[in-house]
């Protein structure tokens, strides 16, 4: 039990990192008066992927899943531990995913605080939505949700590929080094990321959005719940389908 | 006889990343209303380059070829063995060249599920085409064949001395670690790009031809089928034409 | 003593390698007539982040903190040791933070030198100045500090979770190899540079600003004496936060 | 002697290999209709940094100096010896450097020929020259060699820190890996590369210089012969300085 109260205070310091990198990016090319305001797609993805990178490195011990897409890829995958031998249950991946929404609360709140004169002096609202949360380019929830899993199957998929080069340690991602997965949260940004902004999180986007709505912030407008089930039931989608193909075809592949 | 059903299952999954991946940056950047539309040329070559990346991942144990071109550069190289112990002969090529060519079949197909509303979106069909398959900045098929031989020596060549660097494993690409062949091609996109979009690879090009071909790509244009052959061909000179150098030249340098 | 010495050579050559690349980027996409001008915010990024990397190589016996909120981060979190065996104690990190001022000065003169021209053919003071120093977009001395100290904190937790990885070597940095800090400091700059430029130390900051009081910098403007005291304060409570931070975190994090 | 013959051969190719790939992203960016056109200042440092990385990994048995500035450099530094056991001596250093231009001449040709058609389309001969060789922003010899000198100074003096990290082999670079100086390589393209182009290298300039003057390029103009010994002499004024200071140096940093 002590080791679920560690990866469960790993997940959040993780998440939080994850979050206030990757929401940070955002604000500095959308907001007002930054000085990386329209920096470019290639710039966001490029804070996306070293965010996780930042983020992985000081989850270690719990596995670094950070998404509660990773965790329930896991499980489906059929992970008997995750990071610390803590052992793959009801409540510890509760505790998982509990610890992630928490996390992407607080990163988006640290987010808010560094930005906080941009957030006053930016007169759009959607602007200041799009930093905490992704929506789509064109609206229409079926084929959102079609990329939402693409993307998130991608990603699960190869960082369990990542997880199958070095048998023999617990969770996943505890063994990955960081920088892989930075790579590929890169690509999946540039590939896969024009319909919908790629959550490919539930708790990067879902934390946020309940930030943004809690947040005294200047000037906002709604927080777009119509669209918030997207980026929370495609990655679990996406995620559990990786899980399950993982169990299926690595075994032929990355050994 | 086994094995061999492994690696092709392995180049199928590895090539349909690959391609799916590369293919979607391109739509990112070239199809209407995407977050990504714009992002301009360096985004879309670090965008192939981490494909192949995620691509190499997957397909670890078959030497992750995922190119015609790698894989008969490796046969004029006198490679003895693919990956898992495959021995090179006519069926294991013939398998791994038509596990590329369907997965650069399937990775294109998703590509175009994961930007299902952005075809539709996209009023010119040359821009639909160009997502799936290179054509050149100034036609000539003579000068275009040129620099796809070059761009693809370049690719084969330097794998090949990769590999070099590890002997006593099989196959070239299995020993590699997936980041600096991806480096490499993103130096090929930026350094030998400009004429005519670096196909480098048969199963890039062919593959996903055919899908632009076969799908019901709302509004589509002609498959451009009178360049087709460029790709494929050069990509195999220039792929032989490396293996054959590496004969003669790597024994005096990458050790 | 004799150590002492190394390291404080040590400091000066890392930091003036930081220095000279890191305020060199923003000379070359701000000054005129340059090459990369105008270039973008993500070109500085990378600037900075790979400035890191070749100062963090040179230093690498002294542990390469180049920052005094890395020292100060360091001590704060219980360090007993920092490079070469060098102990914890008033004498040492003054050392240290004496050499990073020196350091800073020296590297921003080289800039000036290497970049001497289009000092002269620049006709806006504030880029000038915007060479050696960072400013506010939105001046505001309190949030402008609290910027500065996320920036900081995310810098220093991570570098001293980056040498928890890596138990039974000194003082922080020199276990670390110089990339992860690299792409660290490039993540800090896309995601949390927007509003103050990310000094994130006060060597990188003070030191080019003295330089710029005293060169002979042909239509210089004033140094913004009244500005200079946030990126120098507002890092040192950074790292000192982030010391305090890791030291109860890391113990569960990073193992 | 047979040796000598080896480490000649490796450095053709690994400086051809350099040459096409670091030219060729300049002429992506510069040469009408490329698809490339107008990438940008940081693509081309990109791509010039990973083409040191295809060309060292292809020259690694030589040491991979590809650069008399380097070769140079580590004959002033002290070195004993260079790749392959091959002793420093005048006919070893001329074999280096006669190498590097004939490759830097030969990789100049390919490039022109992957983007014949290019040549052939672009209309302004300085644009053609562009692609072969560096000119300065602002022409001012002096100053330019201070810029070139400084550029060169941080890459030998890095080099030879890297190399520092791994005592017991033999000639600098081959010890490398082949990122951690493209990572060097794209910085001083960032940073020191807007007044002049940042050659750092005499046969990287020199021996395209000769190709243009020897190529029937279409419409070229004149090969600006009376810069060309800037970047021939500041590199390699910076790279003696570099081994001298690494000299006294680094016994102090770097261990």
């Amino acid at each position: 039990m002590e080791n679920i109260g560690a990866v469960f205070v790993s997940e959040i310091v993780g998440t939080a990192m994850l979050v206030l990198l990757g929401t940070g990016v955002v604000a500095n090319v959308a907001l007002a008066k930054n000085k990386g305001l329209g920096g470019g797609f290639l710039m966001v993805t490029i804070g996306w992927g070293f965010a996780v990178f930042a983020g992985v490195v000081v989850a270690y011990r719990s596995g670094a899943h950070l998404n509660p897409a990773v965790t329930l890829g896991l499980v489906a995958n059929g992970t008997e531990e995750f990071g610390m031998g803590v052992p793959v249950n009801a409540v510890s991946v509760l505790a998982y995913i509990g610890a992630q929404m928490i996390g992407g609360i607080l990163g988006a709140v640290a987010c808010w605080l560094a930005y906080k004169q941009h957030f006053d002096a930016e007169p759009d609202p959607a602007n200041k939505l799009g930093v905490f949360s992704t929506g789509p380019a064109i609206r229409s929830y079926g084929w959102n949700l079609v990329t939402e899993i693409i993307g998130t199957f991608v990603l699960v998929f190869v960082v369990i590929a990542f997880g199958g080069d070095r048998q023999g340690q617990s969770g996943g991602l505890a063994s990955l080094g960081a920088l892989p997965v930075a790579l590929l949260v890169i690509v999946i940004g540039t590939s896969l990321g024009g319909p919908t902004g790629y959550a490919i999180n539930p708790a990067r986007d879902l934390g946020p959005r309940i930030a943004h709505f809690i947040l005294p912030i200047k000037g906002k407008g709604g927080s777009d719940w119509a669209y918030s089930w997207v980026p929370v039931v495609g990655p679990i989608i996406g995620g559990l389908l990786a899980g399950w193909a993982a169990l299926i075809l690595l075994p032929l592949l990355a050994a």
